[in-house]
């Protein structure tokens, strides 16, 4: 199955769609399936990764890979692995210990579904998972590229990543605008960043290329961010399916709207989004897909 | 620095007293720094995977590569990997919602010495970091070895290895001595094999080699499980560092002694280390130091 090639008829939402029924199909072959005595394990892997979910960075992976003229394949394994890595935060996250949230896109979370134990184990075996299926040899036929998408990715999640991003969440060392930012760039833009350069490394992309491409990744990354504060404070329970009203301001969190308020962080949100698009211009008219979904994304209501 | 290839003065003991040296400098240099906002995180891994242990299997990496005409830093950075995610599984059982063990090698356990969410933190971060060094360009130039030597890895510790191991341990699904063995086998078998894949990898192995090496890890990874059986019930929390005393009876959980009894247990354990030092006659003279490991092995008291 192949995404049509810039379709014309079709929406944004559409698109993100189509990506988001693909890598669910694509996870579903890849996930070990629940058998054997571990089943509980390998059900609640499942259980998180296979929900529903806007895979949007998958579909930002597939969207840029549009750029080039490269197969689908690998980096449809790649944004799997990422997705992968995306839901295992989410599971860890969701504990007790951490943030504590009962409830995730309208269900259970994985310790609430199944219990604390599972939650930890399923977590750090979806991680697992993330490199398998990266390094199988069906990924790419070129060890090097492998090599390169797995690296990065292990690098975007890590302790100078994502990890080290949550560890500075929880501490709440982040006082000012600069360290808000700093927090964001680990934490979600790392692995934001990454659905871009999957792209760019099976496609051996020119460092003008990469340039565009990860300036893009930046801008889209912050301004997804600060709409994500934005909903924090103003969404609505039912329409994020978890707990909100100002979570962060409750908890005496500081983010990008309690820092800026709403006004502004609107404005800068519209900021980025010019910019992320005028970074495209180097790929002319074959970026027009990636321009038309960055109001699409930044627009969400959950 | 090179281990001296087969010293005539060396014992086992000192032969592994010198591996665990190199790999706790290696592993020093390897793991990010405690620095930056985020620095709590990477204090808790360094603490994890920096402080006392016997380092067996990166041990077992590093002697086994004595059979090949192989270059010793390919061996030394994918068991500083392996050791890294024995000190993952290390630091999430020991969580409450798992074994809720507060003490490990005579030091506080990672969520004591700092705090749950940080535990999970630095757990998960160290897997990353695991995969981060073997893909590093600096473990082998050639880009297959470090794919299969990352590959294997994530086959040996996910749901199919290590984590599917613990999740049936936890369930407690293993009343007859095939469950049992099986459990083993994922556990904590399957990284103990992962020792010795890590040379036969980097050597290209014939599949004789492969053969009998991985042949003896199963046999030592098994006896070492039954010896780990027997400190549960034999062994005082003094000399283990740990909570002991028949932790496993106590906790109604069956394992190898309470299933065969400890003279049985005793027995298996001669059985197979006798099956293990032969299946390395195919390397003759050799396989000395290999095959004098065993029982110091397994003559362990802690």
């Amino acid at each position: 199955m192949k995404l049509a090639a810039n379709a014309p008829h079709q929406t944004v939402a559409e698109r993100v769609a189509e990506v988001a029924d693909l890598v669910t199909v694509a996870l579903d072959e890849l996930l070990p399936r629940a058998e054997g005595p571990e089943a509980r394990l390998t059900e609640a892997m499942r259980y998180a990764a296979l929900g529903p979910g806007k895979r949007l960075r998958p579909y930002f992976a597939m969207e840029a890979s549009r750029l080039f003229d490269i197969e689908e394949r690998p980096v449809l394994r790649a944004a799997c692995a990422l997705e992968c890595v995306h839901a295992y935060s989410l599971v860890h996250d969701d504990l007790p210990a951490m943030d504590d949230d009962d409830m995730r896109r309208g269900r259970p979370t994985v310790h609430i579904a199944y219990d604390e134990a599972t939650a930890i184990l399923a977590g750090d075996a979806l991680q697992t998972a993330a490199f398998d299926i990266i390094l199988h040899p069906d990924t790419h036929e070129d060890a090097n590229i492998r090599c390169a998408l797995a690296a990065r990715l292990s690098l975007a999640s890590g302790a100078r990543g994502m990890a080290g991003g949550q560890m500075i969440d929880l501490l709440g060392v982040h006082d000012d605008l600069g360290q808000v930012a700093r927090m964001q760039r680990l934490k979600t833009g790392a692995l934001f960043t990454y659905a871009f350069e999957i792209p760019l490394i099976v496609a051996g992309a020119s460092d003008e290329q990469c340039q565009a491409l990860i300036n893009f990744a930046h801008d889209i990354g912050l301004a997804y961010q600060i709409v994500d504060d934005l909903l924090d404070v103003e969404g609505t329970a039912e329409e994020l399916g978890k707990a909100a009203g100002g979570k962060d301001a409750a908890q005496g969190k500081t983010n990008f709207v309690t820092l800026l308020g709403v006004d502004q962080a609107r404005h800068r949100v519209a900021h980025l989004a010019d910019q992320a698009r005028s970074h495209l211009d180097l790929f002319g008219s074959d970026a027009e897909n990636l321009k038309a979904s960055v109001d699409f994304v930044l627009n969400r209501r959950s």
